[in-house]
């Protein structure tokens, strides 16, 4: 642990969310304190946390200030803007790196990236005007799905093409930003690794959990996931490839459909994800202790599980069943402190623990 | 739930240490937060609370505007001063309530209060001066040791008498502190049970744990202890009696040997208990929440775990080993973030996963 931050030191969080409050709950066991950066007043990660900059990305006097406080950079979301980086990386290192922020910040420079590592997606053009989007459509066929190359989440920036009499509609959905027109793929169901590569190159991933979508917001996530055995290590081989392509430092999340033909990558998140908020309540290092573990130059936990688990999202009104699950035995409650409950928000999730029999 | 505060509510925690640092973080989960009160400056629990009061107990405007800032008041430690807690209970409830805080502020007022209880308590004597001291003696005989009354923890504010030549310098140790002497008992080990009553009279208990001490200091709690099944169930029934006689609201620990002749109850402490970390990572509710929803009004967890464990304290110079610690499978690390370290200082614990074969 020689390149390793000393004991006390402060890991500066860009992002006051749900990720961001957990980082900082697992910074805090490990010894460290967090500093979270957020333009938002009142974030729920700063309930947790040792300090809070409520500013903008666009303030330089404030992102300067926070650089200066800090000890190490991470983040919580990609879409942080470039000018702020540039910013922030002149004073103190950020892990994970840029080069991974560049790439999954743009859906056609990451769909590029995971071609030219030989990883399967689905078919995909980019789409600037009708004209492309009729000559991709000829190619691709319907249905197919228009996404915006950035700042999608969630489902959002996204309009389905069941016909091609669709298509203009969409391209309006777009209001203008580039877009990525996607082929459907048919897949069994999908899965996704969170993965995990320390300071000096150590690789660990968690085994794959199953994800169900529900109006493209996660719903659950089951571990293990219904998988062969060489299915499960096609997946962590890839997600193994993508991190030591990137140089990465840091956890992230690979999207992943089964299908057929082999694994096929969705999409990756330069991050700690919401499929791997089971791990909380199923390992000892969770996801969000491997990330701090990685960017503080700790070694990694081995991502071994001792339970099987199912982690289930409390979405918009799911907190009306906030009294049930309080009795539920095996049921893990993890809520983010959010003033107000919204539809399609993320309030909070329960891991519930299998037990095994005998 | 509805006596419960509502989310968001804001719970008091007197005391700033790694109690009430990991209730902070067990609040969290449960969407509430919580303002710490605490003389020292920059206590460990505000690293991870939403906000933190540096004021003495005598601090009358401190205590005034902290009791008015928040929803409940708990505590993470029983010596707090009396006049204290009137002023807080004017404007707030305190939970677990002025009784349990009373009779455990006392090793004789807890002697007294555990045999009108029909438990079994090792034999003691009230000490006020070298007449008492001697009487007792000649009832109780050598070996024997002599406690302060008050504010002892970890093994301080004790000394044993071997022969009876030891004494008087016993008594002078006392610095004139009432004392109590306390005949030794012949036991197998020593276990504890950590408890919890709920605000509706509900009571759960998690399976005893068994503990090794070293240097007065509790070294490691191993779970589940050795102990018959009428043995466990005694064990259960007497911290369930305790409870329900102090009308008791929130978590506590009770410290037992185990003897030939049945179970002798050593102490209780009104709060979450050092013996019952080993919750964090074998139970989906651990102590920690438990007392949380417990002073919030919530139902409380079941006690079941999911995993065996050890608990290991790091004391002191322990830190030295945390680079094998952090590459050891199985082992969670729990950190306390004290700047400074020193020899019998509790600066974190591990708790370690006992795989089960098979």
């Amino acid at each position: 642990m020689t390149d390793a931050l000393k004991l006390g030191a402060t890991i500066g969080i860009l992002g006051g969310g749900q990720l961001g409050r957990m980082l900082s709950v697992a910074a805090s066991r490990l010894g460290f304190v967090c500093h979270i950066y957020e333009p938002g007043a009142n974030p729920p990660a700063g309930q947790v946390a040792d300090r809070v900059t409520t500013a903008g990305y666009d303030d330089v006097e404030a992102l300067t200030a926070f650089a200066a406080s800090v000890d190490v950079i991470t983040y919580e979301f990609e879409n942080i803007p470039t000018e702020a980086l540039d910013i922030l990386e002149r004073q103190c290192p950020i892990r994970p790196g840029r080069e991974a922020l560049r790439i999954s910040q743009d859906r056609l420079t990451e769909k590029n990236f995971l071609q030219g590592l030989g990883l399967n997606t689905a078919p995909f053009a980019d789409i600037s005007d009708q004209a492309s989007l009729d000559a991709a459509l000829a190619e691709i066929g319907a249905p197919a799905i228009l996404k915006t190359r950035r700042f999608g989440y969630d489902g959002k920036g996204q309009a389905r093409i069941k016909t091609l009499n669709d298509a203009p509609q969409a391209l309006a959905d777009m209001s203008g930003a580039p877009a990525l027109l996607e082929g459907f793929i048919t897949f069994s169901h999908e899965i996704s690794v969170i993965a995990a590569r320390g300071l000096q190159g150590d690789v660990a991933c968690y085994d794959p959990g199953e994800n169900v979508h529900t109006d493209g917001i996660l719903d659950t996530t089951t571990v293990p996931a219904k998988l062969s055995g060489s299915q499960r290590m096609d997946a962590v081989l890839l997600a193994g490839r993508i991190l030591n392509e990137l140089d990465y430092v840091g956890v992230l999340g690979v999207e992943l459909f089964v299908t057929p033909a082999g694994l096929v990558v969705n999409e990756i998140a330069p991050r700690v994800h919401n499929s791997g908020h089971w791990t909380q309540n199923g390992c000892s290092v969770d996801q969000f202790e491997q990330h701090i573990r990685a960017v503080v130059g700790w070694p990694l936990g081995d991502g071994q599980r001792h339970s099987d688990v199912v982690m289930e999202n409390l979405i918009g009104d799911d907190m009306d069943r906030l009294p049930e699950l309080a009795k539920e035995a095996d049921c893990a409650l993890h809520l983010y402190g959010k003033a107000v409950t919204k539809p399609g928000r993320k309030m909070g999730h329960v891991n519930r623990i299998i037990r095994k029999k005998g």
